[in-house]
């Protein structure tokens, strides 16, 4: 018998792992702005990083820490307001400097320290305010998950954390994690930093494959702006604290279930806060020859400025989805394909009000579609018609918010 | 001996073709809304047509035309506020028809004619303003290229018209054409539609060669949001009225110099007209492995929403530049990366500023990159430092009143 607890939007306590919040100096009005999670003992660990060409210090010193160290992780720490990004040798430097003072701070090598950093790209970290921060950390480490969670903001508008807990006969064990990112958000890892931790016991290997199936269902179908960052990560550390293994197929299926619910939850509230965002667009791409197919088709609608546009308009404008849809780079038959709009239900097949059918415009009423899409939380679902496969891909509209967040990001 | 005249910002004639814009009732301001092209003689034609899969009924039908008529074409009609794209069957019907009413007015068959459509994906063509509409051109028409120039317009600010001359030892002839276009712009044929034409004498082969080579330097090398549109062509018609034809390699050379000069001016008045746009943007990209990686990573900066607010808010953040360089999927040494900004001078190879240098950011004065971005026309120069190959494209920034437009385009 293995149960799942309904998923929690806190954290309360995970065996093993203590973490604070603290201001460290870096923004400017006094929030807090660094976090520090550490484990008690060595974690297995698991990484999944950025596939920008350019990838920022911390993302290349982690993947070095990660094999130095046999994945085998005590904590990580996380700064705003500098990405350590573009920074060259110096960048670098600055990065094995955090992951040392870290080190010393609770007595572990600096190979088994992770460290992320976001913000700025091209500006360097202010070291004395980052080593205070990480002192004053380690000595406030506790089950301050909220802090943490608040901690690690930029342009975020709210914290994300959740937690839920697997029962079984033999043992229970929880998965937790916080996430930050709001803007530069993109299928390769979006802009995004997530620290997912657990106390169940797992190989590395399975930690890893976890991780990035996890993600690949997660963090990896959501859009913002379609700019994939510099920094994103997400990392997982299993401590084994809570003694219940991961040995048989089952168990680790379950594992999965409840790692992807989480990472889903996290990914989908980086949407749900995506920088001037009014509304939460599931794009539900049926019927494609492949799923890979599907997942470009949903990507690409899901990408483009003139269907987030007519979202924030409230003009459900079907057309330029299936123009996007066209341009994907996918082949497919223009004659086959439907697409329906429906205000999102939970845990509902309803495909909603049919507005494109087998390649022209459907019959059916404006203003019905106008209500559907002046909704919070909508779902648009394509079929084409031509196989299997599906993907599911969830973006937010284009405002006016957006282009002035980030024309007067730096300033 | 061959010279060329500069480009002139207007058409005065061009031996055997004449051209008419008028009101057809299909723009609810009284507008010039739908504009008419004959040639005397048949022209021998070539088009470019978009790349996305849901192609417009103009298109697929123009397609047909080009290969029954071999390639002789004489005339073109263009109408705006419906795009007959995404509209089936009766698209397809509606576009021939379309082409019939022209044949009859003047006399050819109707795979002798292109049609072009612009405006809302998914309507239907109102067929009987469409129809009193060509028989008011085909009755107007002259040397009216200012009034087709402004007919073919849907969220254009400006007409997009031009014409450059040759004078060779042996005869002379003219290159013109005009352009509408300013959203659904992106790299795949920008959405967008322009008539070329030209009084040379040339073989349908070298024609499609000429329009191929030249909208590859031209309008494939313009972004305004990254939306390929379902409608967009480009189509090229040579009446060979000047007897002056195209025969040595030289003569070629000297006719594609014309014409991609022509359509590089148009191309970048779509970009100068882009929904929104404060600023011309020039992004050049050297030292790439390839020329077409370096196309790849200037449209990849040219379509970055945060690259592009940047702009709008006169933030020097070269850091999301090389960031989306970083995402655009071709492979580079970061460490060999360097950026120039400046003020876009003509026929100038001053690079301007360096702000990043080598993978690092360099030591320069944040107030005059500012000084820079602030200019309404700004060149960005990406240099790889691994080989030859070298691209630009141009494109706009992302203001408040690209989301205005098209929130609201179709209320």
């Amino acid at each position: 018998m293995r149960s799942m607890t309904e998923l929690s939007t806190t954290i309360n306590h995970v065996n093993g792992f203590s973490v604070a919040g603290v201001h460290a100096g870096l923004k400017k009005d006094g929030a807090l702005d660094l976090a520090l999670l550490v484990s008690d003992t060595d974690s297995v660990a698991a990484g999944v990083f950025t596939r920008n060409r350019i990838k920022a210090a911390p993302v290349l010193i982690n993947q070095e820490h990660l094999a130095k160290s046999n994945d085998r992780i005590r904590a990580v720490a996380i700064n705003t307001v500098s990405a350590n990004a573009a920074t060259g040798e110096q960048g670098m430097l600055n990065a094995r400097k955090m992951a040392e003072i870290v080190a010393k701070q609770i007595d572990c090598k600096p190979e088994q320290v992770f460290v992320m950093s976001t913000g700025v790209i091209g500006s360097h970290l202010p070291m004395d305010k980052i080593e205070a921060g990480i002192q004053h950390a380690a000595q406030s480490l506790g089950d301050h998950w909220h802090d943490a969670a608040l901690a690690i903001r930029t342009t975020d508008q709210f914290e994300k954390w959740a937690s839920l807990t697997v029962e079984t006969d033999t043992g229970s064990y929880t998965v937790a994690g916080i996430t930050k990112g709001a803007g530069m958000i993109a299928p390769n890892m979006a802009t995004m930093l997530g620290v997912l931790v657990t106390d169940v016991r797992l190989s590395p290997k399975l930690a890893q494959k976890a991780l990035t199936d996890a993600s690949n269902l997660s963090y990896n179908r959501i859009v913002v702006d379609g700019d994939t960052s510099t920094n994103d990560m997400v990392v997982l550390l299993a401590n084994g604290r809570s003694d219940y293994e991961i040995q048989s197929q089952t168990d680790f299926k379950v594992f999965m279930d409840a790692l992807t619910q989480l990472a889903t939850y996290l990914a989908q509230q980086v949407v749900r806060d995506g920088e001037g965002a009014t509304k939460f667009i599931t794009i539900d791409v049926q019927g494609a020859k492949t799923s890979a197919d599907a997942e470009k088709i949903a990507h690409t609608i899901a990408s483009s400025p003139l269907v987030k546009t007519a979202f924030y308009g409230n003009d459900a404008n079907w057309g330029r989805m299936v123009a996007a849809a066209g341009r994907s780079g996918i082949e497919f038959d223009a004659n086959k394909l439907s697409l329906w709009m429906t205000p999102t239900l939970p845990d509902s097949d309803e495909r909603g009000l049919l507005l494109f059918e087998a390649g022209a415009k459907a019959d059916y009423d404006e203003h019905q579609a106008t209500a559907i899409i002046s909704e919070d939380n909508v779902t648009v679902t394509l079929d084409l018609g031509s196989g299997d496969g599906c993907a599911i891909v969830w973006t937010c509209d284009l405002s006016h918010d957006y282009v002035s967040i980030n024309a007067d990001y730096r300033t």
